[in-house]
């Protein structure tokens, strides 16, 4: 019997926290992170793998910015596709030679994905979410007169862009039909390249960054998927975290997380948007969804960590 | 009665000559070179398409140059990589639009990909290839010191990196069956990533560029397409090119390509590796090569244009 997941690796799993982000220190992190999706995959799942990109997409436009004079900078939408294409390979390149190492043969394609967003999605005109390199305020008055939102943080000036809700993954079916047959697939990426849908049918990137949460939800109800993992830096879901009433969440049901996700349990930046991709796969018709630390994902799934949230 | 064909997109494709590279110019650019493969798709046939990423590579690299020093600098393959995820994006969101405005729902799907070269292919311990920025004799030395091959030109130094002949796609059979799913595929995008397979049977990426003609033979090979379709800068293939004697070539047979290109005919940089793949193709079993300038493929294809090679 056939089970299907969708894997998101948090965005820290690939550079951590203190690392420059040299290749070596990437390749060696993203092996890491593989171990636990080989034993899965070992134990018979069919998955499709989706990461974070916030290091690398930050470091590349850096480098646009940095190196404008003497090539033309890509917008961010670029960016975010470059950006696929870097950690894709890394994690196909590492996924399936851990998969060799354990005589599995099973190919593992990654892939450039759009997500479209709705054209009056409210952040669209209210962009929030600040990205890339920090800006002397020279620059930030010359990229403001460019279009660009910019927001004052205490290193210095940042541009902020839109984070539109995900609504449909562009490729989903495609995905499905992939991993009917047999392929690992890596797709959307860093959330993937937001796209809206024009009067005429087409698509049109915009300068936005979509949750990569949100999209790996998105991505779990195009697949059909029983199983969302979501793989990051914390151990567990907890209530009132880092204050004295911490309270760690082991086992919860769909309605018990709404009930607390509707009364501001969980902040907007960080587990907000997970909770939200949980709430909204079970009501979805997805089974379980488990949030657990990135080397643990085969222990949380035996039950031994992480948070698991059911249907009821 | 489906037809299978593998198209080549000249490098100079998406940033023609004297272009700067802006987002605009390439998506403009990548919109006209989609029009043929929209005629075909339209006429039934089943296309991969591969394509060059000279400029863009280019690009990445002196990004990564010129920002050493704020972020760490990715070695070649990964800015292939990125350049894949930059050049699949522009081409799988123009194609599509291209697509549903003839009223035609087909998915296009862009793919990272790893192309398998000998380890001891002798362009390894002789790299001829000239790729990326110029560094002035100090930053030259400096690379030297840190391993990469360097070069003088008249314009500076340059690094030079393996060019080593493309044995196998790796993701090949993955490609034939998403094809055979009616999905459109875009591949191989600057001759894929090269990889040499490891004593353990693991994929090791290397400092290298696969000529992406010679790659796009493999993975018509692979996908077992009747036609492998090179749209380049010339019209047709020329003997003589330049020169008085010029001679067009309309029509030609394995046999008497083969003679002119075992005596030389064709030049190593540009024409050489377009001649070699059109060889290897017709002996491997392929039907026919045509060699045509981008805007005139589809013209190409119903005998207007282009040299067409057959087997006999």
């Amino acid at each position: 019997m056939k089970k299907k997941a969708v894997i998101a690796l948090g965005g820290n799993a690939l550079i951590k926290k203190g690392q420059k982000g040299t290749i070596y220190e990437q390749f060696a992190n993203t092996r890491r992170s593989t171990k636990s999706i080989v034993k899965m995959i070992k134990k018979g799942w069919d998955v499709v793998i989706t990461h974070g990109n916030g290091p690398q997409v930050g470091a590349i436009l850096l480098q646009n910015k940095v190196a404008k004079d003497l090539t033309p900078a890509m917008p961010l939408g670029i960016c975010v596709a470059e950006s696929e294409g870097l950690i894709g390979y890394m994690i196909q390149q590492c996924l399936s030679n851990a998969l060799k190492k354990e005589q599995i043969e099973k190919p593992v394609i990654a892939l450039i994905t759009q997500v479209i967003v709705d054209q009056d999605d409210p952040s669209l005109s209210h962009p929030t979410k600040p990205i890339g390199p920090y800006y002397n305020e020279d620059e930030a008055i010359q990229l403001r007169k460019e279009g660009f939102q910019m927001t004052c943080q205490p290193r210095g000036w940042r541009m902020v862009v839109p984070s539109p809700d995900p609504k449909q993954i562009v490729e989903g079916e495609s995905i499905r039909k992939m991993l009917d047959e047999g392929i690992i697939v890596i797709a959307s990426g860093g959330g993937g390249m937001p796209v809206v849908e024009k009067e005429n049918g087409g698509l049109d990137g915009l300068e936005a960054v979509i949750d990569k949460d949100l999209a790996a939800e998105r991505l779990a109800e195009a697949v059909e998927a029983e199983l969302l993992l979501i793989l990051t830096d914390v151990e567990k879901v907890y209530l009132h975290y880092g204050t004295p009433k911490q309270m760690t969440l082991d086992k919860i049901t769909l309605k018990e997380l709404q009930n607390y996700y509707e009364t501001n349990h969980f902040p907007p930046g960080s587990m907000g948007p997970k909770i939200l991709a949980a709430i909204r796969f079970l009501e979805s018709g997805g089974k379980k969804v488990i949030v657990a630390n990135i080397e643990k994902g085969w222990e949380a799934i035996q039950g031994e960590t992480g948070t698991l949230i059911t249907r009821d």
